[in-house]
């Protein structure tokens, strides 16, 4: 069995916090997200994870928690936008340094050409000591991300590819084939509102969860908690 | 019956988000209450909170909604803090014009010497056309603020003065009793954290009610989350 890394072992049993906001978002700025990350280390967060080179080199001025770095960016012959390509990782490796790199890890084509064990297996022999975390939609990406070298799996995609459906809440059932089946880290990530979510998610059996939207969007929040009003009272 | 000016009719069956950081909180700054009342205002709000001259300031310039304004402030002589004094009316009426002013109507002496329905006479004598929300933290304080001329009466202070208990959640028993007994609309205030809480407010006979913490203080949102997952998760 693989050793884990000291790392990723702080991140057991708690909680992430993703503070990202993009262009058309009100909070856009790394000065916002900055606040946000403190807020997030403050409150008891075990890591942050955030996107762009200029938002972590502002995070990092705040925090000494682990960074989950991304680069989101469209490109026009794939559908990944997640660090998509090699151009993402080498900018988060060179200049951002975030101690994990998340990744697409669907089976889609990447902007390179590969798919994403393909993807992954070119970031280890680029970066041989870079944490990759794999951010998949099915069990089979969580598999092949396994074998291909990914250092965690998280549950990010599920909902967000073509082919995967969109649960209500948090994909539970996703998460718990993967941490059932793996042996790397499994991460549960997306469509955790609520902190009884959190738990519940735990305990499928994974080993960390990442939370955004319902703690650092407060735009989302608002319309989240008013929308439910405007449905319930009359 | 008196009737109900416009400017609160906006307010019925709908959520005030409240926008305020103290200095000592990480995101204490005008530029940041700004995105918050920005957010607030996207998301559904019918109103904002909020403190300060510079802040309501500042959220008027990304809002249309009304502002129910409050001035903060710490007197040697007094445990009001919620617009305590005619200084703060005085400034919040000349310099920041909120649509409503806010103001500690509980029956505790005031800095200028008197309790809060006499301090409500004061600034209706002096300000005939402000509107006045009353912060009561109980029944019977409500009922002086009304008869004082309070324009609507809000359970702000409620678990927040000596002599009351804060209940765990919000004081659903305090608006109950409120909204049965005034004629002027009654704002629930104070521990709503979900948005189930909110319906359950309404369902008291509330006319309106004021989130705050729940959607713009991520620092306790990180931290209430953060804390249960603690709790809850080994």
């Amino acid at each position: 069995m693989k050793e884990i890394n000291p790392i990723i072992k702080g991140l057991k049993g708690r909680v992430v916090i993703s503070c990202q906001a993009l262009k058309h978002e009100i909070m856009y700025g790394s000065q916002y997200m900055q606040k946000f990350a403190e807020s997030a280390t403050k409150g008891g967060a075990c890591g942050i994870r955030a996107n762009s080179v200029v938002d972590i080199k502002a995070i990092k001025e705040v925090t000494d928690l682990p960074i989950l770095g991304i680069i989101k960016k469209d490109y026009e012959n794939s559908e990944c936008y997640i660090t998509p390509s090699m151009a993402e990782v080498d900018a988060l490796y060179n200049e951002a340094k975030p101690e994990i790199i998340a990744v697409d890890a669907t089976d889609r084509i990447h902007p390179d050409g590969k798919n994403g064990a393909g993807f992954i297996k070119d970031i280890k022999a680029k970066y041989p000591d870079v944490l990759i975390m794999a951010d998949v939609s099915t069990y089979e990406e969580g598999i092949e991300a396994e074998k291909a070298g990914a250092d965690i799996v998280s549950t990010t995609l599920a909902g967000y590819t073509s082919y995967t459906t969109k649960t209500e809440g948090p994909d539970y059932e996703l998460m718990k084939k993967l941490a059932s089946a793996l042996e790397v880290p499994v991460i549960g990530e997306g469509r955790i509102w609520t902190r009884e979510e959190a738990v519940e998610a735990f305990k499928t059996g994974i080993y960390s969860l990442v939370v955004g939207t319902a703690i650092t969007r407060p735009y989302d929040i608002a319309k989240r908690f008013c929308d439910y009003v405007a449905e319930n009272v009359k």
